[in-house]
């Protein structure tokens, strides 16, 4: 943490939350220690947590050499833990002290697997808003026959406003750009039907506004097309997407469950579904949000990636490694032009719902 | 179609819709026919469609000694057209045809697997709405370690005011009664996470309104606990219960097509495939939606049940058998009396809204 730079160019830092997931600190430190080995030390990882617990399980897998540091910080906020009284009472928790490091511009993003609800609020409130933005998103990853779909918004937003969703697929057609690397991104408007006049009072707005935009708006995309591909970026309120992101995780357990179930009814079962597991697993693997580690925060004045509770050091890893891609495609600059030149709704109109 | 009464009691006639699936008029005639004969022709279907195309299919069947009737109808309303127009231009159809014979009290229910617009439509428009209900609503089941839950509203209103997630919590109660056989069913709010505050400005009121209720609420529901089987009945607006059932049926499909292309890798995974498609089958047939048949629209004076326009032979059948089912419970009393005693909104505040 000390020099902040070689050679004129600035070493990118990554503040991780050490102590976010269920498996905290352990699972942190593996992913972290996977990534930077991966990058070989291409940047530092900035652990946050308390030091001496951190450091004495890093001592476990033999961190010489690779490029990290540790700042203190004494709290946790918990899963549970209701997220604006807990940033009040714990000033020293792990995302008030990661946060207020890239607030002070110490660090470059910040990665936790932690309280989303807090992480979001945090990160709103600390960094602020990037310009002409009138409310961050957190994405979500669906797989898709083209391999991936980002849905905006996915929790962050439950009331929205037409021109919310606007800038949504500003904001995620800038990320499969730069992360996704698709050239002129498909957008998708979540509605009830394929006709522009299906839907509810938003999206019939929403529709019009995403049609007059320079995007390349594909149209409504119904629930039964979000895992077909149809489109590269899907926008939506964030009540919706909460909903659908949550049941398609749940998915996933409930299918394995029934397999186990299946596999506990008798000894040929039992050897049937053995035999069939590692098939299974690799079927099934694409549905699985680990394999995505966290989604972005967008629209805020830094880089925020969020993941679940239930992260494996893999998630981490992945979470680690998109946080330095997001950085180094400099993609909140792009955000931030994108939305100047893009945007269609009167600045007048922005800045009374904000 | 003749007499209306044996020895004092009324026979039950049940409208099908023979022109609505996609593979129509036979799966119709063939699901019809199973459900006479399953239910030894304890009430009679009335056949709606060109007559002449009808009669010809069914003769392919053998259907001497049962219980049915044919009334023609020149007309069809297909999957793409425009509820509005259509029931505006289209005065024969099946559907206008069928719910003509249910307004005068000729039959006792109509079932259709046609264009679910235009049914729900044309059943409030000509069915009218029972006594206090604001919304006629669109069930949608969704398989849980409970069974099955019913999901209320499935597209029916996209934007929704508190009170109509109430009534449609009173109708779903009443109909997991009669129909689930639950005593005292839960009922849940879906939500974006379990504490009360959460939500968005809708959910917020409705839960107040459903704690303060007679039914038994269980709270909030999360998307990842749909399937959990945590309440016999979820609430949503139509919206969002739209997108989530159209995305759970649609992961079925998906993830057949996964497992064939993995058969298509080599002859190793065909074999492998092949031997576990009948377990792969039996596993995932409880979230294939074949399996519950149609959906019912409650609220309207009448019973309307909707299947899909992919509906089989059996799925027909069990919409049939749920139309009966639904004709002998009353059910339509009962949730009139349900709204009469559980209503706590004042009927100013439900008129000025409808």
């Amino acid at each position: 943490m000390d020099e902040t730079s070689t050679q004129g160019k600035k070493t990118i830092r990554i503040s991780l939350d050490a102590m976010g997931s269920d498996s905290a600190p352990r699972n942190e430190i593996e992913g972290a220690i996977d990534a930077l080995r991966a990058a070989k030390n291409r940047f530092e990882v900035v652990f946050i947590g308390p030091e001496d617990e951190i450091k004495k399980v890093l001592s476990e897998y033999d961190p010489n050499g690779l490029n990290y540091s540790v700042v203190n910080a004494t709290q946790v906020i918990g899963m549970n833990d209701s997220p604006v009284s807990a940033l009040r009472e714990k000033k020293d928790s792990t995302i008030t002290v990661g946060l207020n490091l890239h607030k002070e511009k110490k660090v470059d993003a910040f990665v936790s697997a932690g309280n989303t609800g807090a992480v979001v609020s945090a990160s709103t409130l600390m960094l602020g808003r990037l310009q002409r933005v009138s409310r961050p998103t957190i994405g979500a990853f669906f797989p898709s026959e083209r391999g991936v779909t980002l849905l905006l918004d996915a929790g962050a937003v439950t009331d929205c406003k037409a021109h919310f969703l606007h800038e949504f697929a500003i904001m995620g057609s800038i990320y499969a750009q730069l992360i996704f690397q698709r050239d002129n991104p498909k957008i998708g408007l979540l509605n009830i039907g394929e006709e522009e006049e299906k839907g509810d009072e938003l999206t019939k707005v929403a529709y019009k506004l995403l049609e007059k935009s320079s995007l390349n708006f594909v149209g409504n995309i119904e629930g039964r097309d979000v895992l077909q591909g149809k489109a590269d970026v899907v926008v939506c309120d964030g009540f919706t997407g909460n909903v659908l992101l949550k049941f398609a995780e749940s998915v996933i357990g409930v299918l394995k469950s029934k397999f186990t179930l299946y596999a506990e009814r008798g000894l040929r079962e039992k050897i049937w579904m053995g035999m069939m597991r590692g098939t299974l697993r690799k079927i099934l693997k694409e549905f699985d949000y680990q394999e995505y580690g966290g989604v972005p925060l967008l629209g805020v004045k830094g880089i925020t990636i969020i993941g679940h509770g239930g992260s494996t050091p893999k998630a981490i890893k992945n979470m680690i490694l998109k946080a330095d891609e997001m950085i180094q495609q400099n993609i909140n600059e792009r955000i931030e032009s994108a939305m100047e030149t893009m945007q269609t709704v009167p600045a007048s109109a922005i800045s009374s719902t904000t």
